[in-house]
């Protein structure tokens, strides 16, 4: 059977689920998932509903009527997702391979169900591993004299491949609006995270210096704000005083992957959701 | 068998361990535990040694001798405990009752080897609290007017008890310079932290607006930097787009009940030690 | 605003959100949460919605409409719940007090909504604890030879009292079918698990022996099976070689503190399901 | 400066510590670590030291007069293992590449400080695997009328590289004790692990019908005794109803890819002592 995947969100008003499980019902579909969440305080209903068709349907013909009957009566937001599409991945990365040798053997495994039309870097150094994958890998150097020009070959690339959403795996530069604007909500960042918080340009040495025994990576969406975006996933590890700076890196590293990775699957099994600067993620 | 805790950090030299356990052996203990550490970045080395000796010896005695054989010698701060001494904790609050109780249980059932020689506060919601736990309670109250007067009277009954150390269990007044001044590293305090920070007044409403999955608290020593002492004990848990921020709240309360007991019992085993800004916590 | 509760599983089918949400509409209720679940190998649908009511509604008509226009034709299992009914709790105890303390706690401070009619235990050792929080005790002592007559003592008070659930918090006899029967999914049970399993009179010493590294409690509705019955709650905690047994137990008392504490608050929330020995926990 | 590591275990007693020290002084060694462990029921102790030495030593000669010195009159057993060797590790593995992929990524990115000879497996689907990163893989089938013969072969290959310690990453066969006598302690192994345990045949099956809700994964040393052997590293992960059992199996091979990769590490970096069927595991 064909399987919809129907994400909405709207001003939270009475009637919204039996107003969509009934439509869904007179296209023949059977709702075999349904979840949802209100906002209370931004005033905002989120939905994800899944739905199994006997027969086949014509997609665009759903589309336009669930536009007309649904979407205009309560202002609603929504994507509509079948399963057979594989959405087109691309990774940036620099210099460490960590995140992406994760990525790359999830989608040699066939766990992670996307496309990789390339690998893009600042350098040169992880070409092999795209190599050891059969990835084409693109190295577009950025510096100060030369950012715009580098941006215009990144958009040109992810266009002529069109690409879906764009993996941050590392990637040691800032991303301008310029990119973000043509992907929002579409690029997936990972960093280090600490508890309390360590602000300034060296928080494991902050960290490490105040004895913390919790470290933490946090993965979220890119928005102009710097790495302030709507958070997807997070995790923790134990960290104690006889650890040493570079033991904390490792874990750091270790936590990165894994977060990334999850982060990046949630997105691609199309669980989140952002209003505002918030993530609304399905189970 | 009578059984000594010995703490010792010095600058990081050859020959500490070898002369510290030659010292014990000379004085007929026998060593049955013995943890170091080194700081490399900080050249400083820690140790923590306990010793069972089979005939009664005379503290005063040890002491003196420790001092002139080996605390001199190699610049040692250290401290001797026998295993005999009930620590005596004051316990500081306010209006909240989750950490309270939650050190009262443990105090009553024996797991929390201290005496309590009253409860303080600055408000009297939680005088029924002490009733019920047959423990002294002081009611203090502190304005903007009487701060001061408010810390000579904590101070004044502080000494008259004798107190050894303070646990603030909720206690929403900021300790000023005076009395951390007769308590170095001796006033323990637990708040809740975030991953990744948020700053300002209402860091669980900054969270929530960000959809953050991970909330926790941490435990710490209280120096004259608000809320950025050398941290003893932290603990994280999940949180999710699902839950409001009362639900932060209260999953936030049960992190600061367990993680301040922890913290507690790491003092209180004198498993703790601090240099500069960083606790080392033996196992 | 009157706020009910339904609770609903049943042979999974197509139509039930639908046929449900219309049912809310036309009872002029509104939809304020809604989560669902279908367990495909057993083919039965679970559901948990909330809803409010502007106006006052009659709860026994409401229910009656429900059961003849949709419980039948979908063969629904059901429960519905208002707001504002406080669920009558006993507590059942031994000697150890660790778990009654954290419940009596957050009874005590409005965290835990429930009534407690009585605290009922084999022993007497805990009589002063229910005094110190104003609660009666009951004393029955269980022997070989009284079994049954004590549980038939048991079961009268529960009736006499109304009691609508019990909490076995570390109550260290076997509950027998007798009274299992009266309470079926409505007696909540705690105790330690490990990972992997160590079976035996001492599993503590067992899991020891072997040097597991994480030790862990699992709180559970009571069947006729023991310590078998549908999972409501776990967590787990780290520990090491440098732990004794004594350490292991006290890290699972306070584990057992935690999980039961969360599995009484599941239940008193409504949001715990049981089909054949599995649970269903909406968040 | 050279480094070296001792790691000791023997009959608890009096002056150990003090021995060892002075014996690494007179070797003009300075002590930068040192760990010790009682086990109090089975009366032992364990060490380990890592001393460094400004002037170039004599392995052979510093060992023989550690035994001849120390290990004779302690009942010593030991092991001293110089910092610029790098063990060979041996990888077998059957169809599942998880496991395999960390380890090699691992490896790849100089984390995992190991040479690995060969991958073996009894299957030729992962060959491709030790193709891209440049490894010799040997298949060797193993079926019911030739497991002796394969045995052979293994342990020919093994002796013929060197082979210090073998990880068996999702290799789905039991080593026998052929084998294992051979590389006592030495033979690393992962499964998953349920809290609390689910005998038989399909553990994710049963731990499913019951509703667990946290899963783990144990790394052990390989003893004749099936998935009994001492433990090295455990860890776990939440699950929920909504996950189904490929859901499970997915987030255990999570978990087995980290723990046998920190299994892996702690053996490496000499952190790990077997006793009985014991494991004290050094930070």
């Amino acid at each position: 059977p064909m399987k919809l995947t129907i994400l909405i969100h709207c001003p939270d008003q009475s009637g919204i689920i039996r107003s969509v499980t009934t439509f869904v019902h007179q296209q023949e579909g059977n709702v075999v998932y349904l979840d949802q969440h209100v906002d209370k305080q931004a005033g905002v209903f989120f939905m994800r509903l899944q739905s199994e068709f006997e027969r086949e349907i014509a997609l665009d013909t759903f589309k336009a009527k669930f536009e007309a009957e649904l979407a205009d009566a309560f202002q609603m937001e929504w994507d509509i997702y079948t399963d057979d599409y594989k959405p087109k991945m691309a990774i940036f990365v620099s210099k460490y391979n960590h995140c992406l040798y994760d990525l790359l053997s999830r989608y040699n495994s066939g766990e992670l169900k996307v496309d990789i039309p390339f690998i893009l870097s600042n350098h040169k150094d992880l070409e092999y591993v795209a190599g050891q994958f059969n990835i084409p890998f693109f190295h577009i150097p950025v510096g100060k004299d030369n950012k715009e020009e580098a941006e215009e070959r990144q958009l040109a690339l992810l266009q002529e491949h069109g690409v879906d959403f764009i993996v941050l795996a590392r990637y040691m530069q800032i991303v301008s609006p310029k990119v973000i604007d043509v992907y929002p909500q579409k690029i997936i960042n990972i960093h280090h995270s600490f508890l309390p918080a360590f602000v300034g340009a060296k928080p494991y040495h902050a960290a490490f210096e105040r004895g913390v025994k919790i470290i933490g990576a946090t993965s979220h969406y890119v928005t102009a704000d710097l790495d302030a975006g709507p958070i997807i996933e997070q995790d923790v590890t134990a960290v104690s005083h006889s650890h040493s700076i570079q033991d904390f890196i490792a874990k750091g590293r270790d936590l990165e992957r894994i977060v990334l990775s999850r982060a990046v699957q949630l997105h691609v099994g199309r669980k989140t959701m952002v209003y505002n600067n918030k993530t609304v993620i399905f189970s």
